[in-house]
């Protein structure tokens, strides 16, 4: 463990979150106040922006705003989806890395992501010590899907989760108003996990949730799904709400979404570019029954629909950011911070905690298969037990003309 | 004028909107308070409750309850489209009506809804009067699309606005997040009217607009579109949000989801491109300009997002279904009720008043046209001015294991 003594560097990678800036406030304003960090930047568009020296003199920005940053969604300093080579075919951006380092004398380095960017992270950490440069570098995770391993849950994950069953909760009171048949399916963010899809479930338990929920962790087949339908149809007055994740693919793997799409984009990682499969059941579905469908979207609103954070998560969130800090002038390098549950006379209760970054990067975690019940066609309670305690209290932006005020920063440039 | 006593009918017709209830809580609670009114029935589904003898014995309701009305979307009671035949044809329907009117001694009837809704509303009216069954008659307006003649604005509409302008402001800042292309379109609601669409001036306003806003009062041209989106990209690092309504058509006033349809892609399936005009107008401008572009369609939520309900339209919600009610009392028939906006003192203010059924039945308002500038593509800050007393203030259900807590009605039945 190095005591060091230097600037701090933080950015921010992959697709944002609601409360994902909180944890930037959380860094920022705990990094304002250590010693130990003689100067606090931020780096435009994630890695992009340490590459590029192009980052901002945080510093520079008003307290009030930074405090701000805990009710504003999507990544304030930018975000950036760039896959670091393998350093040993070839190291041109990681030489770079510890080059732009040495120059602005950044002894801490924080990286604020899912999967994919805990993969950057860890890259860059173990780069970095070979190099022989002291640099403590820390993982400040951030997902909706909550697929991030060692960690009870992911920061952004509950937020999402609040947005997606209370809208499911107005949409079922919507859908159903008129004494017709009505057949609705709305589609749910998580390529490979259904966290988010299950949060459909916590819409059932105040009663005004989905018949039907699919997540990508099992199969999904088209025909039973029809039939699934029907049947929720004919017991309930031709009414149905289905769920389903984006991810949702066949028993060979292939995506839903993919064998009705006859050109699927892929993303510089590789993955697919998901999304109207809501759109394509719906269909399906009213060629087969007959009945009005609907197929909803929650598209980009699920994580940025930060006026329904959760307040549990802004907190935490922030907190995350500032143990992240914490961890590293007390010497700390190569982790991911993580939360662990703890049960206080009954009573949810989030810890922190610290996980090597190499398992973060390379694991991930998604709904176990026993929760998945009534032949994958809903969750368990055990669900609901799990995440409820998430998603309590409201934490959102001050009012100015009726509308969210969130934080606007100078960026104040810094590097070249 | 008659002096009326005797039991009140209340029923909800048309779309619903995030605060409808609002006004039935408003009639509710008047009516319960009023001596001249014996009893206080909730038709369900519109009209098609007093033809069937299906509705509710209101005062057997909490309290409580009917208060947390004003805070849950959609018709509480059931909502119906059902056209009523012209009388003079067929009076099937408006006989049965004044039959259920006489067996129940049925002297107030309110009826809350739309245009449509008002159409029928005036129809019953009428053929009520010729039959010699006193009853006195008032429309209670509601409607998102903000189309109603005679009223300033509709009841709903700040609060759809509110979502949208909200919504846009969180997708704004979702979209621009990384440093590579993106265009997004995104679809509101309005078929001929373009308040809705014009909300998006509202987040503008703020900063965090659209680029562009298209309305349906004026044609829409698909190749001016990808002109305007192209131009914008050029200007602004090849990013843009536009805003258009479901409801834009050509200039010979076909509907651009149908028109446009033809030239997009179709699916392994062989369906067109599903979903809406915004789907339809992502994918063209992904073929036009091979950026990631991305359709957005604000569907149900828009009009059922009660969590984000602006507190100025709740109030005033509530209040129009008491005004009726007391209206209704001190005699007048035939009439619906109106907002008139007051200027008190530089600040907004809403009065309220009534207007003849007979018009409120057959005109609509749309966006004045000298409010739509630059070439079709955004609107004035007449606009703004207009909207933005409206979307003050929060007003919401309370929590309740994180998630709204709607009201639940009991719904005892009182006919047949």
């Amino acid at each position: 463990m190095k005591n060091l003594v230097g600037a701090a560097m933080f950015a921010q990678s992959g697709g944002p979150t609601s409360v994902i800036n909180a944890s930037a406030a959380g860094v920022f304003i705990e990094a304002l106040k250590q010693d130990k960090i003689t100067a606090v930047y931020g780096a435009a568009h994630g890695i992009r922006g340490v590459l590029n020296e192009d980052f901002y003199d945080i510093s520079k920005e008003d307290m009030k705003e930074l405090e701000l940053l805990k009710y504003t969604p999507s990544s304030a300093l930018g975000s950036v989806r760039y896959k670091l080579k393998d350093a040993k075919k070839d190291d041109t951006d990681y030489k770079r890395i510890v080059e732009v380092f040495k120059k602005y004398n950044i002894r801490y380095f924080f990286y604020n992501g899912g999967n994919d960017s805990m993969d950057t992270c860890n890259k860059i950490s173990k780069y970095i010590k070979k190099s022989g440069w002291d640099c403590n570098v820390i993982g400040v995770p951030k997902t909706i899907d909550n697929d991030l391993f060692g960690t009870d849950h992911c920061p952004g994950y509950a937020s999402a989760a609040k947005y997606i069953a209370t809208t499911i909760m107005e949409v079922n009171l919507d859908a159903k108003v008129y004494d017709t048949p009505m057949v609705c399916v709305i589609e749910v963010m998580g390529r490979n996990a259904g966290w988010l899809t299950a949060a459909a479930a916590l819409a059932g338990h105040k009663g005004l949730g989905a018949d039907l929920i699919y997540l990508p962790e099992v199969p999904f087949d088209v025909d039973k799904f029809v039939q699934d339908v029907k049947n929720v149809c004919a017991k309930k007055g031709n009414k149905c709400i289905a769920v389903v994740s984006e991810g949702i693919h066949d028993k060979d793997g292939k995506l839903i979404c993919e064998t009705a799409a006859s050109n699927v984009a892929r993303d510089s990682f590789g993955h697919a570019q998901l999304g109207g499969v809501a759109s394509i059941l719906a269909n399906i579905l009213k060629q087969e029954t007959g009945f009005k469908t609907r197929g909803i979207e929650l598209s980009l609103m699920q994580r940025c629909g930060a006026h329904l954070a959760s307040k549990v998560d802004v907190e935490e969130t922030f907190k995350a950011g500032r143990q992240a800090v914490k961890a590293a002038v007390r010497g700390v390098t190569d982790k991911m911070v993580v939360y662990k549950r703890v049960d206080d006379n009954g009573k949810y209760k989030c810890k922190f905690s610290l996980v090597n970054l190499k398992l973060a990067a390379n694991t991930e975690k998604t709904v176990p298969l026993d929760w998945i019940i009534n032949d994958g066609t809903y969750v368990s309670d055990e669900f609901v037990k799990y995440a409820l305690p998430l998603i309590q209290g409201d934490a959102k932006a001050p009012l100015e003309d009726g509308l969210p005020r969130f934080a606007k920063l100078k960026k104040v440039q810094a590097g070249k």
